[in-house]
Protein backbone atom coordinates (compact mmCIF):
# COMPACT_ATOMS: atom_id res chain seq x y z
CA UNK A 1 0.00 0.00 0.00
CA UNK A 2 3.13 2.13 -0.40
CA UNK A 3 2.29 4.74 2.66
CA UNK A 4 -1.41 4.55 2.39
CA UNK A 5 -3.10 4.15 5.70
CA UNK A 6 -5.65 2.23 4.43
CA UNK A 7 -7.77 -0.06 7.40
CA UNK A 8 -7.29 -3.27 7.26
CA UNK A 9 -9.71 -5.09 5.69
CA UNK A 10 -11.55 -7.85 8.08
CA UNK A 11 -9.99 -10.99 7.90
CA UNK A 12 -12.34 -14.31 8.06
CA UNK A 13 -9.47 -15.89 10.37
CA UNK A 14 -8.34 -13.32 12.27
CA UNK A 15 -9.86 -9.80 13.85
CA UNK A 16 -8.46 -6.64 12.66
CA UNK A 17 -5.59 -5.43 15.45
CA UNK A 18 -6.75 -1.58 16.99
CA UNK A 19 -4.93 0.60 19.48
CA UNK A 20 -7.39 -1.09 22.51
CA UNK A 21 -6.80 -4.24 21.79
CA UNK A 22 -2.82 -4.24 21.00
CA UNK A 23 -1.29 -4.57 24.81
CA UNK A 24 1.10 -2.37 26.01
CA UNK A 25 3.08 -5.17 27.40
CA UNK A 26 3.83 -9.04 26.37
CA UNK A 27 2.52 -8.60 22.96
CA UNK A 28 4.15 -11.33 21.85
CA UNK A 29 1.03 -13.05 23.79
CA UNK A 30 -1.82 -11.49 21.90
CA UNK A 31 -3.59 -13.36 19.53
CA UNK A 32 -6.38 -11.96 16.87
CA UNK A 33 -6.91 -15.53 15.62
CA UNK A 34 -10.62 -15.89 15.65
CA UNK A 35 -10.79 -20.08 16.28
CA UNK A 36 -8.74 -19.52 19.24
CA UNK A 37 -10.84 -16.33 19.94
CA UNK A 38 -13.89 -18.83 19.69
CA UNK A 39 -12.29 -21.92 21.29
CA UNK A 40 -11.66 -19.72 24.63
CA UNK A 41 -15.25 -18.08 24.79
CA UNK A 42 -16.89 -21.12 24.24
CA UNK A 43 -15.17 -23.32 27.11
CA UNK A 44 -16.87 -20.64 29.29
CA UNK A 45 -20.00 -20.02 31.43
CA UNK A 46 -19.38 -16.78 33.56
CA UNK A 47 -17.36 -13.28 32.04
CA UNK A 48 -16.69 -10.46 33.30
CA UNK A 49 -18.84 -7.26 31.90
CA UNK A 50 -16.95 -4.00 32.47
CA UNK A 51 -19.07 -0.23 31.84
CA UNK A 52 -19.23 3.09 33.19
CA UNK A 53 -21.81 4.22 35.68
CA UNK A 54 -21.69 8.06 37.37
CA UNK A 55 -17.66 7.86 35.73
CA UNK A 56 -16.95 5.34 37.83
CA UNK A 57 -15.96 1.30 36.44
CA UNK A 58 -18.48 -1.29 37.14
CA UNK A 59 -17.47 -4.99 36.57
CA UNK A 60 -19.77 -7.83 37.46
CA UNK A 61 -19.63 -11.35 36.54
CA UNK A 62 -22.66 -12.78 34.11
CA UNK A 63 -23.69 -15.67 32.04
CA UNK A 64 -22.67 -15.40 28.12
CA UNK A 65 -23.04 -16.70 25.45
CA UNK A 66 -21.80 -17.31 21.53
CA UNK A 67 -23.20 -17.17 18.63
CA UNK A 68 -21.28 -16.36 15.49
CA UNK A 69 -19.57 -13.44 15.77
CA UNK A 70 -21.82 -12.30 18.53
CA UNK A 71 -22.02 -12.34 22.26
CA UNK A 72 -25.24 -12.35 24.41
CA UNK A 73 -25.59 -11.85 28.14
CA UNK A 74 -28.80 -11.63 29.86
CA UNK A 75 -29.99 -10.29 32.69
CA UNK A 76 -33.71 -9.24 34.24
CA UNK A 77 -34.71 -5.84 32.50
CA UNK A 78 -34.39 -4.26 36.25
CA UNK A 79 -30.52 -4.74 36.49
CA UNK A 80 -28.19 -1.69 36.25
CA UNK A 81 -26.55 -2.38 32.88
CA UNK A 82 -29.37 -4.01 30.71
CA UNK A 83 -31.22 -0.58 31.85
CA UNK A 84 -28.78 1.41 30.11
CA UNK A 85 -28.50 -0.45 27.13
CA UNK A 86 -32.13 0.77 25.77
CA UNK A 87 -33.51 -0.42 22.83
CA UNK A 88 -31.88 -1.18 19.19
CA UNK A 89 -32.28 2.89 18.22
CA UNK A 90 -30.21 3.64 21.14
CA UNK A 91 -26.77 4.59 21.40
CA UNK A 92 -26.13 1.41 23.80
CA UNK A 93 -23.61 1.18 26.46
CA UNK A 94 -20.11 0.82 26.16
CA UNK A 95 -18.73 -2.08 27.54
CA UNK A 96 -15.30 -4.51 27.51
CA UNK A 97 -16.39 -7.82 28.34
CA UNK A 98 -13.39 -10.58 29.50
CA UNK A 99 -13.33 -14.29 29.89
CA UNK A 100 -10.62 -15.79 31.63
CA UNK A 101 -9.63 -19.81 32.06
CA UNK A 102 -6.71 -20.31 34.48
CA UNK A 103 -4.30 -23.20 33.10
CA UNK A 104 -1.35 -22.93 35.69
CA UNK A 105 0.63 -21.93 38.02
CA UNK A 106 4.07 -20.96 37.31
CA UNK A 107 6.67 -20.79 40.17
CA UNK A 108 10.07 -19.84 39.81
CA UNK A 109 12.84 -19.82 41.61
CA UNK A 110 12.81 -16.19 41.47
CA UNK A 111 9.56 -14.05 43.02
CA UNK A 112 9.62 -12.17 39.86
CA UNK A 113 9.23 -14.49 37.54
CA UNK A 114 6.29 -16.36 39.10
CA UNK A 115 3.44 -16.06 37.06
CA UNK A 116 -0.24 -17.96 35.36
CA UNK A 117 -0.83 -19.70 32.78
CA UNK A 118 -4.29 -18.44 30.93
CA UNK A 119 -6.09 -17.74 28.47
CA UNK A 120 -8.44 -14.88 28.13
CA UNK A 121 -10.15 -12.35 25.36
CA UNK A 122 -11.03 -9.05 26.17
CA UNK A 123 -13.88 -7.53 24.07
CA UNK A 124 -14.35 -4.17 23.41
CA UNK A 125 -17.94 -2.58 21.82
CA UNK A 126 -20.94 -1.01 22.44
CA UNK A 127 -23.50 -3.48 23.50
CA UNK A 128 -27.43 -3.37 22.55
CA UNK A 129 -30.61 -4.56 23.90
CA UNK A 130 -31.97 -7.20 21.41
CA UNK A 131 -35.45 -6.26 20.38
CA UNK A 132 -36.34 -8.57 17.77
CA UNK A 133 -38.00 -11.72 18.82
CA UNK A 134 -36.33 -14.50 16.94
CA UNK A 135 -32.80 -13.32 17.99
CA UNK A 136 -34.12 -12.88 21.39
CA UNK A 137 -35.35 -16.58 21.23
CA UNK A 138 -31.96 -17.70 19.61
CA UNK A 139 -29.89 -15.88 22.12
CA UNK A 140 -31.68 -17.48 25.30
CA UNK A 141 -31.15 -20.93 23.56
CA UNK A 142 -27.48 -20.23 23.45
CA UNK A 143 -27.09 -18.92 26.92
CA UNK A 144 -28.86 -22.31 28.40
CA UNK A 145 -26.24 -23.88 25.58
CA UNK A 146 -23.62 -22.33 27.13
CA UNK A 147 -24.26 -23.58 30.46
CA UNK A 148 -24.23 -26.98 28.90
CA UNK A 149 -24.24 -27.97 25.49
CA UNK A 150 -27.13 -29.32 24.62
CA UNK A 151 -29.77 -28.46 27.18
CA UNK A 152 -31.63 -26.24 25.42
CA UNK A 153 -33.32 -28.93 23.53
CA UNK A 154 -34.25 -30.54 27.12
CA UNK A 155 -35.73 -28.04 29.23
CA UNK A 156 -39.28 -25.52 28.75
CA UNK A 157 -38.49 -22.78 26.62
CA UNK A 158 -39.40 -19.57 28.42
CA UNK A 159 -42.94 -18.52 28.03
CA UNK A 160 -44.50 -14.82 26.91
CA UNK A 161 -44.01 -13.51 30.27
CA UNK A 162 -40.27 -14.68 31.48
CA UNK A 163 -39.42 -13.74 27.67
CA UNK A 164 -40.77 -10.28 28.88
CA UNK A 165 -38.94 -10.08 31.97
CA UNK A 166 -35.83 -11.25 30.40
CA UNK A 167 -33.47 -8.52 28.61
CA UNK A 168 -30.74 -9.65 26.43
CA UNK A 169 -27.90 -7.83 25.24
CA UNK A 170 -25.55 -8.47 22.06
CA UNK A 171 -22.00 -7.08 21.40
CA UNK A 172 -20.53 -7.89 18.26
CA UNK A 173 -16.98 -9.70 17.97
CA UNK A 174 -15.09 -6.84 16.69
CA UNK A 175 -12.72 -4.95 18.10
CA UNK A 176 -11.50 -8.42 20.15
CA UNK A 177 -8.03 -9.63 21.09
CA UNK A 178 -6.93 -13.46 23.06
CA UNK A 179 -4.13 -13.21 25.36
CA UNK A 180 -2.72 -16.43 26.80
CA UNK A 181 0.40 -17.29 28.47
CA UNK A 182 1.51 -21.16 28.41
CA UNK A 183 4.46 -22.94 28.99
CA UNK A 184 7.14 -23.71 31.87
CA UNK A 185 9.11 -21.43 33.87
CA UNK A 186 10.87 -18.43 32.37
CA UNK A 187 13.71 -17.68 35.07
CA UNK A 188 16.83 -15.87 34.85
CA UNK A 189 20.44 -17.83 33.97
CA UNK A 190 21.96 -17.31 36.90
CA UNK A 191 18.87 -18.04 39.15
CA UNK A 192 18.80 -22.48 37.44
CA UNK A 193 20.93 -23.01 40.42
CA UNK A 194 19.08 -21.96 43.51
CA UNK A 195 17.45 -25.13 46.00
CA UNK A 196 14.40 -23.86 45.00
CA UNK A 197 11.52 -26.10 43.25
CA UNK A 198 10.41 -24.98 40.42
CA UNK A 199 7.93 -25.77 37.73
CA UNK A 200 4.16 -25.55 36.81
CA UNK A 201 1.29 -26.66 38.85
CA UNK A 202 -1.87 -27.58 36.05
CA UNK A 203 -5.06 -25.70 37.26
CA UNK A 204 -8.27 -26.97 35.58
CA UNK A 205 -12.48 -26.64 36.19
CA UNK A 206 -13.78 -30.40 37.36
CA UNK A 207 -17.03 -31.09 36.98
CA UNK A 208 -18.61 -33.08 39.65
CA UNK A 209 -21.05 -35.94 39.42
CA UNK A 210 -24.48 -34.27 38.99
CA UNK A 211 -26.68 -33.97 42.03
CA UNK A 212 -30.23 -34.80 41.12
CA UNK A 213 -33.56 -32.31 41.93
CA UNK A 214 -34.84 -33.97 44.66
CA UNK A 215 -38.52 -33.81 42.89
CA UNK A 216 -37.27 -35.51 39.86
CA UNK A 217 -40.57 -36.85 37.70
CA UNK A 218 -40.26 -40.57 38.40
CA UNK A 219 -37.98 -42.69 35.58
CA UNK A 220 -36.23 -39.34 34.97
CA UNK A 221 -32.60 -40.48 33.73
CA UNK A 222 -29.54 -38.59 34.00
CA UNK A 223 -29.22 -36.96 30.09
CA UNK A 224 -26.22 -38.20 27.91
CA UNK A 225 -25.06 -34.59 27.64
CA UNK A 226 -24.51 -34.70 31.36
CA UNK A 227 -22.20 -38.05 31.45
CA UNK A 228 -19.75 -36.18 28.86
CA UNK A 229 -18.66 -33.04 30.84
CA UNK B 1 -30.66 7.38 66.35
CA UNK B 2 -34.48 8.13 65.36
CA UNK B 3 -34.18 10.07 62.12
CA UNK B 4 -30.92 11.18 61.98
CA UNK B 5 -29.12 10.17 58.86
CA UNK B 6 -24.93 9.33 60.31
CA UNK B 7 -23.37 7.03 58.72
CA UNK B 8 -23.20 3.54 60.06
CA UNK B 9 -19.78 3.66 61.94
CA UNK B 10 -17.62 0.42 60.66
CA UNK B 11 -18.09 -2.46 62.03
CA UNK B 12 -15.20 -5.42 62.80
CA UNK B 13 -17.37 -8.03 60.99
CA UNK B 14 -18.67 -5.51 58.69
CA UNK B 15 -18.35 -3.65 55.62
CA UNK B 16 -20.98 -1.17 55.23
CA UNK B 17 -23.06 -0.80 52.52
CA UNK B 18 -23.11 2.05 49.80
CA UNK B 19 -25.30 2.78 46.77
CA UNK B 20 -22.60 0.91 44.92
CA UNK B 21 -22.60 -2.32 46.78
CA UNK B 22 -26.28 -2.58 47.33
CA UNK B 23 -27.62 -4.66 44.23
CA UNK B 24 -30.88 -3.37 42.50
CA UNK B 25 -31.36 -7.20 41.59
CA UNK B 26 -31.27 -10.50 43.95
CA UNK B 27 -30.29 -8.44 47.04
CA UNK B 28 -30.82 -11.24 49.00
CA UNK B 29 -27.42 -12.54 47.48
CA UNK B 30 -25.19 -9.96 48.93
CA UNK B 31 -23.51 -10.13 51.88
CA UNK B 32 -21.31 -7.48 53.62
CA UNK B 33 -19.38 -9.84 56.08
CA UNK B 34 -15.69 -9.39 56.20
CA UNK B 35 -15.59 -13.31 57.16
CA UNK B 36 -17.06 -14.12 53.78
CA UNK B 37 -15.32 -11.29 51.87
CA UNK B 38 -11.79 -12.59 53.03
CA UNK B 39 -12.64 -16.09 52.36
CA UNK B 40 -13.85 -15.72 48.68
CA UNK B 41 -10.38 -13.02 48.24
CA UNK B 42 -7.90 -15.43 49.35
CA UNK B 43 -8.73 -18.75 47.39
CA UNK B 44 -8.85 -17.03 44.54
CA UNK B 45 -5.41 -16.15 41.99
CA UNK B 46 -6.63 -13.84 39.36
CA UNK B 47 -9.00 -10.86 39.73
CA UNK B 48 -10.88 -8.90 36.89
CA UNK B 49 -9.64 -5.40 37.25
CA UNK B 50 -11.67 -2.65 35.65
CA UNK B 51 -11.02 1.07 35.38
CA UNK B 52 -11.97 3.69 32.56
CA UNK B 53 -9.88 4.88 29.62
CA UNK B 54 -11.06 7.53 27.05
CA UNK B 55 -14.29 7.51 28.70
CA UNK B 56 -14.84 3.48 27.97
CA UNK B 57 -14.44 0.90 30.17
CA UNK B 58 -11.49 -1.53 30.06
CA UNK B 59 -11.60 -5.25 32.25
CA UNK B 60 -8.23 -7.01 32.83
CA UNK B 61 -7.70 -10.05 33.88
CA UNK B 62 -4.60 -9.88 36.63
CA UNK B 63 -2.92 -11.93 39.82
CA UNK B 64 -3.47 -9.92 43.21
CA UNK B 65 -3.38 -10.42 46.80
CA UNK B 66 -5.07 -9.17 49.87
CA UNK B 67 -3.18 -8.30 52.86
CA UNK B 68 -5.72 -7.55 55.45
CA UNK B 69 -7.91 -4.75 54.43
CA UNK B 70 -5.76 -3.98 51.51
CA UNK B 71 -5.95 -5.24 47.95
CA UNK B 72 -2.72 -5.45 45.81
CA UNK B 73 -2.27 -5.99 42.33
CA UNK B 74 1.37 -5.21 40.29
CA UNK B 75 2.29 -5.06 37.17
CA UNK B 76 4.97 -3.52 34.66
CA UNK B 77 5.84 0.13 35.62
CA UNK B 78 4.99 0.39 31.79
CA UNK B 79 1.42 -0.89 31.74
CA UNK B 80 -1.27 1.02 31.51
CA UNK B 81 -3.53 0.43 34.70
CA UNK B 82 -0.34 0.87 36.57
CA UNK B 83 0.49 4.30 34.76
CA UNK B 84 -2.47 5.88 34.71
CA UNK B 85 -2.43 5.61 39.09
CA UNK B 86 0.51 7.88 39.62
CA UNK B 87 1.99 7.75 43.29
CA UNK B 88 1.06 8.89 46.74
CA UNK B 89 0.13 12.12 45.78
CA UNK B 90 -1.69 11.62 42.68
CA UNK B 91 -6.06 11.41 42.77
CA UNK B 92 -5.36 7.40 41.67
CA UNK B 93 -7.18 5.68 39.84
CA UNK B 94 -10.63 4.71 40.00
CA UNK B 95 -11.30 1.26 39.66
CA UNK B 96 -13.56 -1.61 40.20
CA UNK B 97 -11.76 -5.34 41.10
CA UNK B 98 -14.21 -8.42 40.66
CA UNK B 99 -13.34 -11.88 41.55
CA UNK B 100 -15.46 -14.62 40.54
CA UNK B 101 -15.50 -18.34 41.65
CA UNK B 102 -17.98 -20.85 39.93
CA UNK B 103 -19.49 -23.74 42.02
CA UNK B 104 -21.80 -25.07 40.08
CA UNK B 105 -23.83 -25.64 37.21
CA UNK B 106 -27.88 -25.02 37.87
CA UNK B 107 -29.90 -26.93 35.47
CA UNK B 108 -33.51 -25.88 35.56
CA UNK B 109 -36.97 -27.81 33.81
CA UNK B 110 -37.19 -24.51 32.45
CA UNK B 111 -34.79 -21.95 30.46
CA UNK B 112 -35.62 -19.62 32.55
CA UNK B 113 -34.28 -20.64 35.88
CA UNK B 114 -30.58 -22.29 34.61
CA UNK B 115 -28.38 -20.50 36.76
CA UNK B 116 -25.13 -20.66 38.49
CA UNK B 117 -23.85 -21.10 41.74
CA UNK B 118 -21.34 -19.00 42.27
CA UNK B 119 -19.61 -16.64 45.31
CA UNK B 120 -18.00 -13.27 43.55
CA UNK B 121 -16.90 -10.30 45.67
CA UNK B 122 -17.01 -6.81 44.54
CA UNK B 123 -14.68 -3.99 45.49
CA UNK B 124 -14.84 -0.77 44.57
CA UNK B 125 -12.63 2.56 45.24
CA UNK B 126 -9.50 4.15 44.40
CA UNK B 127 -6.16 2.82 43.01
CA UNK B 128 -3.01 4.33 44.56
CA UNK B 129 0.72 3.09 43.51
CA UNK B 130 2.77 2.27 46.33
CA UNK B 131 5.63 4.45 47.16
CA UNK B 132 6.83 2.80 50.63
CA UNK B 133 9.38 0.32 49.76
CA UNK B 134 8.44 -1.77 52.78
CA UNK B 135 4.40 -2.07 51.76
CA UNK B 136 5.70 -3.02 48.26
CA UNK B 137 8.22 -5.87 49.73
CA UNK B 138 5.09 -7.16 51.78
CA UNK B 139 2.66 -7.59 48.65
CA UNK B 140 4.88 -8.71 46.48
CA UNK B 141 5.71 -11.23 49.33
CA UNK B 142 1.76 -11.80 49.34
CA UNK B 143 1.86 -11.82 45.85
CA UNK B 144 3.39 -14.38 45.58
CA UNK B 145 1.62 -16.54 48.69
CA UNK B 146 -1.38 -15.90 46.52
CA UNK B 147 0.11 -17.81 43.71
CA UNK B 148 0.42 -20.73 46.41
CA UNK B 149 0.45 -19.87 50.38
CA UNK B 150 3.86 -20.88 51.94
CA UNK B 151 5.78 -19.82 48.61
CA UNK B 152 7.39 -16.30 49.32
CA UNK B 153 9.69 -17.84 51.65
CA UNK B 154 10.96 -20.13 48.95
CA UNK B 155 12.03 -18.30 46.70
CA UNK B 156 14.49 -15.37 45.63
CA UNK B 157 13.72 -12.07 46.59
CA UNK B 158 13.27 -9.37 44.25
CA UNK B 159 16.40 -7.46 43.39
CA UNK B 160 16.62 -3.83 43.32
CA UNK B 161 16.37 -3.89 39.56
CA UNK B 162 13.23 -6.28 39.46
CA UNK B 163 11.54 -3.72 42.41
CA UNK B 164 12.18 -0.97 40.20
CA UNK B 165 10.29 -2.97 36.53
CA UNK B 166 7.85 -3.96 39.33
CA UNK B 167 4.89 -1.07 39.86
CA UNK B 168 2.75 -2.03 42.83
CA UNK B 169 -1.01 -0.84 43.06
CA UNK B 170 -3.13 -0.71 46.37
CA UNK B 171 -6.81 -0.65 46.93
CA UNK B 172 -8.32 -0.39 50.46
CA UNK B 173 -11.63 -2.72 51.29
CA UNK B 174 -13.82 -0.39 52.40
CA UNK B 175 -16.72 -0.46 49.37
CA UNK B 176 -16.76 -3.97 49.03
CA UNK B 177 -19.95 -6.52 48.83
CA UNK B 178 -20.10 -10.26 48.46
CA UNK B 179 -22.99 -12.08 46.05
CA UNK B 180 -23.35 -15.59 46.86
CA UNK B 181 -26.16 -18.02 44.67
CA UNK B 182 -26.02 -21.76 46.42
CA UNK B 183 -28.10 -24.27 46.49
CA UNK B 184 -30.40 -26.32 44.54
CA UNK B 185 -32.97 -25.58 41.54
CA UNK B 186 -36.15 -22.94 41.81
CA UNK B 187 -38.46 -23.95 39.28
CA UNK B 188 -42.05 -23.17 39.56
CA UNK B 189 -44.59 -25.28 40.93
CA UNK B 190 -46.13 -26.27 37.80
CA UNK B 191 -43.17 -27.19 35.88
CA UNK B 192 -42.05 -29.97 38.98
CA UNK B 193 -43.75 -32.66 36.41
CA UNK B 194 -41.88 -32.18 33.35
CA UNK B 195 -39.82 -35.22 32.57
CA UNK B 196 -36.46 -32.73 32.29
CA UNK B 197 -33.48 -33.77 34.33
CA UNK B 198 -33.06 -31.46 36.97
CA UNK B 199 -30.63 -30.42 39.54
CA UNK B 200 -27.09 -29.05 40.13
CA UNK B 201 -23.33 -29.92 38.54
CA UNK B 202 -20.91 -29.63 41.24
CA UNK B 203 -17.92 -27.04 39.94
CA UNK B 204 -14.32 -26.93 41.12
CA UNK B 205 -11.03 -25.47 40.46
CA UNK B 206 -8.64 -28.97 40.37
CA UNK B 207 -5.26 -28.65 41.46
CA UNK B 208 -3.21 -31.34 39.20
CA UNK B 209 0.43 -32.90 39.55
CA UNK B 210 3.44 -30.38 39.81
CA UNK B 211 5.48 -30.04 36.47
CA UNK B 212 8.99 -29.93 37.42
CA UNK B 213 11.32 -27.54 35.56
CA UNK B 214 13.56 -29.84 33.79
CA UNK B 215 16.78 -27.70 34.98
CA UNK B 216 15.90 -28.20 38.38
CA UNK B 217 18.88 -28.37 40.96
CA UNK B 218 20.06 -31.76 41.23
CA UNK B 219 18.52 -32.93 44.80
CA UNK B 220 15.70 -30.77 44.55
CA UNK B 221 12.31 -32.11 46.07
CA UNK B 222 8.46 -31.04 45.54
CA UNK B 223 7.65 -28.64 48.84
CA UNK B 224 5.34 -29.65 51.14
CA UNK B 225 3.23 -26.85 50.45
CA UNK B 226 2.53 -27.99 47.04
CA UNK B 227 1.61 -31.52 48.62
CA UNK B 228 -1.60 -30.22 49.98
CA UNK B 229 -3.24 -28.41 47.06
Amino acid sequence: MQGTRQPTPPSATAYTPSDRTVPTRSAQRASYDRELVHSILDEGHVCHLGFVRDGAPVVLPTLYCRVGERLYVHGSTGSRPLRMTGGETDPGLAVCLTVTHVDGLVLARSAFHHSINYRSVVVHGVARQVTDPEEKRTALDALVDQVVAGRSRDSRPADKKELAATAVIRLDLDEVSAKVRTGGVSDEPEDLSLPHWAGVVPVRVQYGTPLPDPGLAPGTELPDYLGTL
